[in-house]
């Protein structure tokens, strides 16, 4: 089954995807960090069981996955494709995972929540998102009594999720706002908005190749509905800035952007060995590049975004089929790039 | 007529060209820094009938260039060109020269001596580029009287000049010695045999793209045949400790090596803007990858030397035939080696 980020986008737009996450917990168990190793497992096997009774298509397509069965070097690819979390590799107890075919879904358990519910769209479609995880949500409260308070909401392990639980995020790809030093205004200024802006797997990790996620802060006294229209128009004030100073630089510096994209592409297409740091961050040049269609090279089957994921350590190993060391990946992370990008079409 | 450097070498070698300047002053005038421009004047006049004079083939290939007539970018091309001397373009006194069609040979009249003649070959085959030294000398003195003294040689200007007059020199390409810093002591070493190493344009001038002139510094007390057998073998010296460097790193780092190769040729092949230095530094990763086999892009029809020397900024205003600023430069620079370079074979 083919993943979500396996679909190529039509173009390489600001939006990579759409994510949403809810921290759930059962009333009958304390929560995660006072759980003891019997009612961790037990915890679980009510999890799976309240999977099993569900009737609906949608719990029949993710799997349980043994992430005690998992090499380190699989749990590392799943935690870059954002399946699991680090936090949940971390946990000295019992814990678990549900994972969809596609890998647009996932719930862990016994991570900081008893429950943390995962979906995620390609693109601006945060609608779909919310709508297939509410839809989760419901199939295990057939079966599971959360813990629920009337005035507060959803009760969680951290007071920063009590309420709804509810956590929206936007991945996007902003490298101009990024390199003329904007980001940073932005970020001061949607903080005070209850908005956060981070990098790439999220608190705090630094940002890779210009990728940003940003997300709600507040849980308590908004709705979802509020909660995720104030991400939404928030998003596109960013989407609009980036998108001006992209303009900027096209019309004032036009040569000078297209000898970066162009040269960030001339590196792709022969270093013999590369970082995963100087990958990300050439492969955010050569994305602009087509998002703004200055490079006129035939674009690689896959989305630029979907490289970037497969340029990462992790995965990286995944696709050449042994660990390697860091010098080892370096070249392997070459030849892969290489193989992705084409030099036929001389322009 | 195709000009000395357009020939493709049939492989890039470590010996770009051997040259022989000859130093020669006329007996009846005071030395150039006391000439008087009507002196000036005359001495070229002489010089012009004593190349008529000559019935031999050689000196019918040679044409007096009015430097008056040409602009100041002509001036500097054939400087990058090594046709005429920096120092030429400084006299105020009238200056002149002839120079081969194949731009093999040239005259110049009242650079620092009346007469400096100039001969080069493509490769290491001085003997050549002294003997049609040796015959435009000999045409000349046929009707000019030469200031020679029994005892010492000719004379000169400059005291370091007396006696043979002859400065013989290779150039040659030695990144490998460059970027180890082993050039340092062999320029320290072979100074004290009497030779030195200079950059591309001769005494004072800086390095670019690893190309060195290596030459002789005593012209008394030896002949023509012993300064260049000296300037021989230790030439050869040089270019085994080059090569030994080179096959060190082929075997030691062979990955690092084609990766600094390579991404050169991913710069240069992709670049819209970029400086001579920089251009420079690229060609000769780009040479030295042709030179061991390492780079297995179609080599451009052009030797890497000569693109070289067309990305200089004489050069390349000439070529596209009108003078513009440093940022035009950088950008025709980046147009014209793209078009050189190959993209459509990948490897």
């Amino acid at each position: 089954m083919g993943k979500w980020y396996e679909q190529k986008p039509e173009q390489e737009g600001i939006v990579i995807s759409s994510r949403i996450r809810l921290a759930r917990n059962l009333k009958k168990y304390p929560f995660s960090n006072g759980l003891t190793t019997e009612e961790s497992q037990r915890l679980i096997q009510e999890v799976k069981a309240a999977m099993l009774n569900d009737k609906t298509a949608i719990s029949q397509q993710l799997d349980f996955i043994e992430l005690s069965y998992k090499s380190g070097l699989d749990k590392l690819a799943m935690m870059e494709r954002h399946m699991i979390s680090p936090e949940l590799l971390k946990k000295s107890v019992p814990t678990g995972v549900f994972i969809h075919q596609d890998e647009s879904m996932s719930i862990m358990i016994n991570e900081e929540d008893h429950l943390r519910l995962q979906s995620v769209t390609p693109g601006m479609d945060i609608e779909k998102a919310w709508d297939l995880a509410d839809k989760i949500d419901d199939v295990l409260e057939e079966t599971l009594e959360y813990a629920f308070d009337e005035k507060y909401g959803y009760l969680t392990c951290c007071p920063t999720n009590v309420g709804t639980g509810l956590r929206a995020s936007f991945m996007v790809h902003i490298p101009a706002l990024e390199v003329t030093g904007q980001l940073r205004h932005i970020v001061q200024a949607i903080s005070k908005l209850g908005m956060t802006v981070r990098g790439m797997y999220g608190e705090g990790t630094e940002a890779q190749g210009s990728l940003y996620q940003i997300s709600n802060q507040i849980t308590l006294g908004q709705s979802e509905e509020q909660t995720i229209q104030n991400l939404k128009n928030i998003t596109n004030q960013i989407i609009e800035q980036e998108i001006r100073i992209r303009e900027k630089f096209l019309k004032e510096q036009p040569i000078q952007l297209e000898d970066e994209i162009y040269r960030a592409y001339g590196t792709l297409s022969h270093a013999r060995i590369i970082s995963a740091k100087e990958a990300m961050k050439l492969l955010s040049y050569v994305r602009i590049g087509y998002g703004l269609g200055i490079l006129k090279k035939k674009a690689p089957e896959e989305g630029i975004f979907q490289l970037m994921m497969y340029t990462q350590p992790g995965n990286l190993q995944k696709r050449i089929g042994k660990e390697v060391g860091s010098s080892g990946r370096d070249a392997a992370r070459a030849t892969f790039i290489r193989s992705r990008l084409y030099t036929n079409d001389n322009s």
